[in-house]
């Protein structure tokens, strides 16, 4: 569990599109940012006021975050000035990077001659369990694509903001580097050995109120040959309630397998239901969420207007039109 | 990779299921068998020479393998006198145990002065790629089950001898520890990380030629809430032409899953081929394997029999039956 508030490491972004974990926590967690740090050079700005890192203490920071990717895959040495002078400061480091911190040894030794935690989002912290199937109270939701990135962390995010302005009990479950560092805790599912996935999932939603719901972070697809089995034990790790189809509308093929077209909706729904029943006789399929980003609003709307249409289920962008009737359709 | 043939130790193995790895190796690779060796009190016996290991040296042994379970979980001193007295007169030794021979640091020290290599198959010893779904070349039968632990991998090999004496060309490709013990080689995929599952069995199972078959070791079943990622992960990295339903007959509920019941013939087959024809739009199930072990032979042929009128598929018990009828359902 990585400790808050936060101070947004921007560092030397090339574009805002290098900055992205960042804006994600901006977008989803902003009560969790005191504000961010910039280097020369910078060209992404997330809208913070611009700190030192004595300033962020000062307002009570606990935690950098490195909100951006790193380039050439290395810690440059005018990053590794402000992360050492994080930790001088009293300030624990968290990261997604590929590369990680606890294998930097100056790091390490700063950061212990400090009393401090490097957090490396990347890999497990956790022995995670095998998993049981056992029950559990409360309830849970998951985000299944026809595809990799098509917008199912966006989705959950999206549900849970409204549930949480509805005081609807709500949390959102992260399974991905990004997610984790939005929130401050989660599994990174990817890098779990086979074994202890779907257990990482029941670790990671366990036994709840009866009226909580966990928006538990989509991974991968059922239909994408790599990363299928991932999905499968958030599938049957995760025992949903509720599934929400997640579908972007203007791929050529399946990301990363050009030989690969994506299922259709009705595909998706009927083997991800399948699936599920396994561990959830009652799920069902409650909405679906496509991404229109690439569409005008009227392209936009008017798909989803279809394929609510074929489909019998409320079909919305919840970036673009808001989450309320997914959330409408989990009350129901 | 590991080199052949094999001198097996037996330790003192309280009874024979203890050297259940050592039965498999003897059972489907006696030929790799220069002999075995036994301490006091040693309760299992595989019908093969008792050898020193300079005796095992003297036959053209290259490696000792560990074919029984430790008692304790820990390596006994009895054992290591004997593993020590192994490296020193050049032979390699092969694990499958729990604790890593790797991780015994007089034993490292013995295999560096000798210059003999330690085998630990229980984790992987490749960086597997992510899986690219690409077609290949060559054919696979995989064998799916309604549970764990219901004869996938004795399925798979009965397939791969009947093959082989009908000068087939045919590769039983193991994915499980004791798997690997038995063909010197394998993908240990319950302790390969989550992203690369998939990548690891197209590493496993590469082009081929055209009448070559690879008889894929399964592991859990698409249907177990614990295990069922990995499973997928082998129906879309292994890329089946042909799948084998594998069923045993009598269990009361899923191996560890109290709350569980097995699925019917019918569901696995429609939920496996649904899956399967993501990466192969041609693939069929071919045959039925029902372990019949706890059956009475007549009650195993009627059994058999009837699952075959129901099902339309032969159905036979490999182990008991032989084979053929499943390899004949190949060839048509």
């Amino acid at each position: 569990m990585i400790s808050t508030p936060y101070l947004l490491f921007l560092g030397d972004a090339a574009d805002p599109l290098a900055a992205k974990v960042a804006q994600g926590i901006k977008d989803w967690r902003p009560e969790l940012c005191v504000g961010q740090l910039r280097l020369e050079g910078c060209n992404a700005d997330m809208g913070l006021e611009d700190l030192s890192i004595a300033e962020a203490v000062a307002r009570g920071a606990k935690t950098m975050v490195i909100g951006v990717a790193n380039r050439g895959g290395f810690i440059s040495d005018s990053w590794r000035v402000v992360l050492k002078q994080a930790l001088e400061n009293g300030l624990d480091l968290a990261s997604g990077l590929h590369n990680l911190l606890r294998e930097e040894q100056d790091l390490v030794l700063v950061a212990d001659q400090n009393g401090r935690s490097l957090h490396d989002v990347r890999i497990p912290s956790v022995r995670y369990p095998i998993a049981t199937g056992v029950k559990r109270h409360g309830k849970r939701c998951l985000a299944v694509g026809t595809d990799c990135s098509v917008g199912k962390m966006y989705t959950a995010l999206c549900m849970e903001k409204v549930m949480r302005e509805r005081n609807m009990k709500a949390t959102f479950r992260a399974t991905g580097q990004t997610g984790i560092l939005i929130t401050g805790d989660g599994v990174p599912l990817d890098a779990v050995i086979a074994d202890f996935m779907a257990g990482s999932i029941e670790y990671l939603t366990p036994d709840n109120d009866d009226d909580h719901w966990d928006l538990i972070e989509g991974q991968g697809s059922l239909y994408h040959a790599s990363y299928s089995g991932v999905t499968l034990a958030l599938v049957h790790g995760g025992q949903p309630d509720a599934l929400i189809l997640c579908h972007e509308p203007t791929r050529d093929h399946m990301r990363g397998l050009p030989d690969y077209q994506q299922p259709s909706l009705e595909e998706l729904r009927d083997t991800a239901l399948t699936l599920a029943r396994v561990v959830n006789p009652d799920v069902k399929v409650v909405g679906i969420s496509i991404n229109t980003a690439a569409l005008s609003p009227e392209d936009a709307k008017a798909l989803c207007e279809k394929t609510e249409a074929e489909m019998g289920l409320p079909t919305v962008d919840p970036f673009r039109h808001g989450a309320d009737r997914l959330v409408d359709a989990l009350e129901a």
